[in-house]
Parts: structure tokens; C-alpha cells; sequence
């Protein structure tokens, strides 16, 4: 996997986005030759979501999709739209069990995201539906989490929300997650926008997964939910009416067809998918090259005699967003002489600051030495 | 304005789809060779939606867009996701006049979708505070509106709904909407999703129009929403709390920047807005066009001696969607030689069976005219 890239001065650009990020240029090689040739000399996004073309891309898109990620046959998949944000509403009105008494939606807050779903969940279901176990913010979410002994769970559980990835502040659960503190009965409800594809997961230990395409699936403009069957019933769901295009039940039982889905979208996350089978070769082995990715930039960073300092404690710290310091005054200086040498888009979040490094599916092996190695010696023309 | 697509045999193929629908063919070609130079060797789908790139993009493509229908500067402009479906619930919950006692929300129901947006608002808002000012539903929603001394209007109005262009039935209001009769104050809510940009429309007469953008504007996977500003307030809004990605207000202090947009169909939409405005020559010109094709189809079904047959009344046939019927049991066989011939996607809509033919801003009129010659020949053989 190369996805090289230059711009019209023939200088190689590296493309460390957040999201929308990097795709494989291999991606969108195909989508480009296919605008006009997909079917009959058009482009797949002229074609209604009802043709036959259309439905067979979307099961295969599905199909492919259920292959990399494992997914038993119990669990349904949903492309929506409208992106994490509004699966927080989805997850409060589907997921909140009704009415019963007693019952509380628990949150585990370690960064942005999940700090959004957890006030979005108490708007929409009110203070006493929701329970915050664990909240990171007084430690400005840097992945200092809790020992798990002084972690707040409700005794009623309608589900427990956590963000596998903070994409803003760079920390990441992964299987350190503790899944066995959590009843098997109680759905675990996961935020995996940044972080899915990137390593197998098993899919059988959540109630629901749902991840927005923009960072390692495909463009903004689709969300994919994962979710087990039999939480598609009324006693879950809030007891008023809620909007029907925010109903699980509406895309499970239409197939995400109860309107038309963003095709487009959809169609290069298959093409996504079908790069991730064939020439990467599954997750596994995308896991391998992610590790070895992270391992290189995380390592250039502690060898650096504090010239460079990441703020997240080591054992949360991300695969997919290594957030770092630089010392003194040179973060401005840094930011601008990367962006001179070709590494774009490397500015922290604009509400934490800082350098932000994404390191998503898409971005090689090779693109992160060169940062590395820029690193370096911007560091040693400074010490 | 061409538009010529051909198959890999080397026949014409004319793409009738009602949605997703035809694409100008430059647009597709300038996207394609966007793919890996829009900026720094990369494709718009890969920048961040902070990024400078991206910002710009969405600036121009909504100032091109409220150049294309003049939109008064009291007006908002949102890029939104889910379609009408969604629009649906978001006007029910935004526009309903809060707790304002015994205002109603006036729901003029000719189609499809109009019918749609009526059980969404009874389904949300309930049957108390929806109003069905008129309903064609008994005459199947072929265009047979009745008189507006019948229709029954509220007597406090919290808005006036209504479909410009019913997709389904091909039923159209365009200018012969009974705008004087709703009071200045009321605001007026069009779903324009299929009719959007085929003519020029004086927006100040509505309170608000969206529009899914997958018939005239682009790719499935944005919603364009215009509102007027004074609309934005919380005495508009339902009284209890809805979901964030639902309120109007979200989108309007954010530039629809809250989360991420979908920001390759943005893209695609703004090349269409300026194929609109430097191909076509804006709005007026369309609009000769548009009428020059639909008339030309109508002709052709009205001088059919009955052999075609068109079940909507004549004052509100549609020109962007012209639904007929064919003689006896030729039917299943017109489809079937229309697309051997390479005319595709005429099957009318599944739940009324028929054909239509799908004629929005990018189908050429000499595409029309070779529908119109294969009808005439495959009529002249079977008469």
C-alpha cells in the first residue's frame, strides 16, 4: 500500500486529516473511471436507489462489510445518514427502554465525543434516564481513566455508551475496554467513528456499533449502525413518538431503503470495503500495519528527550489520532514548516490545539517515517 | 446541452429515472478529474470540513445558489442530511408554534409525498394540531384539485404545507398555487424536492422550502433547506426538547457546520449550480427548456388518438415527471422495447404502477424527442 500523492509542483503531500480523511487512491481510481461506465455509461449516483444495479451493490456493500468485521447473523446493518451527532439522539430514543421504571442510560465520558452523547442523551431523556459512570473532563480527558472500582454504574441499565476513539483528544479503549464489569444482559452501545475497520472487533460483546464513514469507511454522508436484533422492539424505544427516519426499526425493516440512502456514499464505502479484502487482506492485517504505524510516531515522540510530549496516559493512548506538544514556542513554527514539507492538516483540534497526527487506514507505513523523520530533524535544529 | 450517454455496445441510453436521476455529463467529468486534483493531489472528499478548501466550497456553492433563485438576504440557507423523509419530522417539530393554544399545522394533501409529510406531523405533532386543508387522495391523486372555496383552511394557522411537485403522481402546483389565499403572516412550507431549480420561484412568498437534492441538484445524500430567519425562534418550536440535528437553529448559527456535512455531495451540487448558471444560462432559460420538453411529451400523449393516455387533470400536470398510460395490455411490452432501445428506468412508480418519464433540468430535449419517436413507432405498429 503506497498512496502517493503530489501536487502540482510534483512535492509529495501527506495528508494527516482528522476527517474527512485519506482514502486509498486506489478507491477513488476506480470511482473516477467509473463516472461515466458504472452502468450503461452513467455514474452509480444517477441510478435510482430502486434499480437493480443499485440493490445489488448495496447487498454486496453489506455483504463484504459483514465479512471483514465478522458479523453474526443476529445483528442487523443500517446506512444512515446525518453522523455520530445524530446517532446520539437515535441512541437515547431506541435504546432508553421505554418507559420502564427505575431504569438509567449509562455514560462513560473520556473525551469530546462521548462528553456529546452524554449531553444529548440527558436534553432528550432528562437528568434522572441518565447516569454519567465515569467522566475524564477534570483531567482534560487525557486518558488518566479511573480504576474501574470507583466507576459509577447504575443498578437499572438500559445501556452503557462509550466512545472506543476520541478522535479530539487521542485516546482509544480498544480491548481494554471492561466488558466483563458489564452485565451480559445490558447492551454496550459504542461510538466507533474513528477507530472501526482499523482491528477486528468482536461485534457479539455490543448491543449496538455505529461509526460515521468519514474516517476509515468513506466520505462524509453515511453512518453505519451495527445492532443486535432484539433491541428493535417498543420496550426499548422512548414511549412518544419520535421521528421516523431516527426509528431503528425503519432502516432494519426496509433494508435502509424507507427513503432514498446517500448511494454515493455508500457506493465508495464499498469500494472501501473491497480495497480492505483484497489488497490489504482483512483486518488482521490492517491491525499489524496500524500497530506498526502508531509504534513509530508514539516512539519518535517518547525518543525525543521531551522535545516532543504527548499529553494521554500510555495505556489509552490512540492508534488512530496521536495527539502531541511541541516544546516552547515552536508549535506554530512546527505546524508551518510541516505544511511546507507536504504533511497537511496536522493542527490539533481548535478547541485542545496542540498537533493532531491521524493515521487512518488509508495513510501508509511510509507516510508516517516521513514524518517521523521530519520530526527529527526539526527537533535537532532546535534542542 | 447534450448530455449523450452511451452503453459499452455503442447504443444511445436515455435515463428516465425519477431519483437518483440523470447528471450533467460535464459535471460527472469535471468530478472525475477532480478525483485526485481538487487540491494538493487530493479529491474534496479526503479535506477536512474545516479545512480552507472545503469552507470556500461551501461559501460559493451557496452564494451560487441563492444567485440561481435570487434568495433575499433574510433568508438562510442549510445543508442538511435525510432527505424529505426527515424534512418531514424536522417542520413538524420546528415550525409548529409551540404550545401556541389552538394553532393548527395546514396540510394540502395531492400526492405521495405530501401525504407522507401529513402523517409524520399527525404521528409527531398528533391529530389535534394538524389540520387536512384538502385531500385528492379519492380521485388517486390524479390532479383533480378541488376548488379553494372547499379547501378548509384553520383558523389559526401555525404554517401551510404543501408538495410543489408530486414525483409520484405527477401532479404540479408551480405558479398555480393559491398563494393569496393564505394570510401574509402564515408561513408557507413547500417540499420542492423534485421541481427545485426548473424555474425561477419568487421565495419570499414562502416561510420555508427544502428540497432533497437527488433529482435537480445531485447526488443523494444532501438536503437543501431555505428558511426565512425570523422563522428561527423558540415560540416556533416544539415545546419539548428534540434532537439537536433537528433543529433548524443547529444548521443557522453553525453555516450547517455542527458536525460534519456530506461534503463530496455538496461538491457535486455546487457543480451542477454552476453548470446551471454558465452552461444553461440560470433559471429562465431552464425554464424554456423544461416547458419545451414536457410539451413536447404531452403533445405526443394527447395526439396518441388514446393509445396514451395521461390520468392527471391538464392544469396540474407536472413537467418534471410525466406519468402515462398505455393502451390495453401493451404496457409491460412498451417498458420492455423502450429499453431495448436503450430508454431506461420509465416504469412508473411501484405503488401505481403506469410508466413515467422522468424529465428534470439534466435530460436534453432531444432525449425527449427520441422517447417521443419510439412511442409514436411502437403506437403506429399496435394501433
Amino acid at each position: 500500500m503506497k498512496n502517493t500523492r503530489f501536487d502540482n509542483t510534483g512535492k509529495r503531500i501527506l495528508n494527516f486529516s482528522a476527517g474527512p480523511g485519506l482514502m486509498p487512491a486506489t478507491v477513488l481510481a476506480t470511482a473516477a473511471a467509473e463516472m461515466s461506465t458504472f452502468s450503461q455509461g452513467h455514474s452509480l449516483m444517477e441510478l435510482s436507489h430502486r434499480s437493480a444495479p443499485f440493490e445489488k451493490l448495496l447487498e454486496e456493500t453489506e455483504v463484504s462489510f459483514r465479512r471483514l468485521l465478522n458479523i453474526p447473523s443476529n445483528y442487523k446493518v443500517l446506512f444512515m445518514q446525518g453522523g455520530a451527532t445524530l446517532q446520539f439522539s437515535c441512541i437515547a430514543l431506541n435504546l432508553c427502554a421505554g418507559a420502564n421504571a427505575g431504569t438509567k442510560a449509562d455514560y462513560i465520558v473520556t473525551g469530546a465525543w462521548s462528553q456529546k452523547g452524554h449531553e444529548e442523551a440527558v436534553r432528550l431523556l432528562g437528568s434522572d434516564r441518565v447516569n454519567l459512570v465515569v467522566n475524564t473532563k477534570s483531567s482534560k480527558h487525557n486518558g488518566d481513566i479511573p480504576p474501574l472500582s470507583t466507576w459509577n454504574f447504575s443498578d437499572k441499565q438500559s445501556f452503557v455508551f462509550y466512545c472506543d476513539n476520541e478522535t479530539v483528544h487521542g485516546v482509544e479503549f480498544g480491548s481494554k475496554f471492561p466488558f466483563h464489569a458489564i452485565a451480559k444482559d445490558v447492551p454496550i452501545v459504542c461510538d466507533m467513528s474513528s477507530s472501526i475497520l482499523s482491528q477486528p472487533v468482536d461485534v457479539s460483546k455490543f448491543g449496538l456499533i455505529f461509526a460515521g464513514a468519514q474516517k476509515n469507511m468513506g466520505p462524509a454522508g453515511v453512518t453505519v449502525v451495527i445492532v443486535r436484533e432484539d433491541l428493535l422492539v417498543a420496550s426499548y424505544k422512548y414511549p412518544q413518538p419520535f421521528p421516523l427516519m431516527l426509528d431503528y426499526s425503519t432502516y432494519a425493516t426496509s433494508h435502509s431503503m424507507h427513503n432514498t440512502p446517500p448511494t454515493y456514499p455508500i457506493y465508495l464505502c464499498g469500494l472501501v470495503f473491497k480495497w480492505l479484502e483484497t489488497k490489504i487482506g482483512g483486518l488482521i492485517e490492517m491491525e499489524k500495519i496500524n500497530a506498526a504505524k502508531a509504534a513509530c510516531l508514539y516512539e519518535a515522540i517518547e525518543n525525543s528527550n521531551g522535545f516532543y510530549s504527548c499529553p494521554v496516559k500510555k495505556d489509552y493512548r490512540s492508534r488512530m489520532n496521536v495527539t502531541f506538544l511541541v516544546k516552547g514556542d515552536f508549535e506554530k513554527e512546527f505546524l508551518a514548516e510541516a505544511e511546507k514539507n507536504g504533511m497537511i492538516q496536522l493542527a490539533g483540534h481548535r478547541s485542545v490545539g496542540g498537533v493532531r497526527a491521524s493515521l487512518y487506514n488509508a495513510m501508509p507505513l511510509d507516510g508516517v517515517q516521513a514524518l517521523v523523520s521530519f520530526m527529527k530533524e526539526f527537533a535537532s535544529a532546535r534542542f
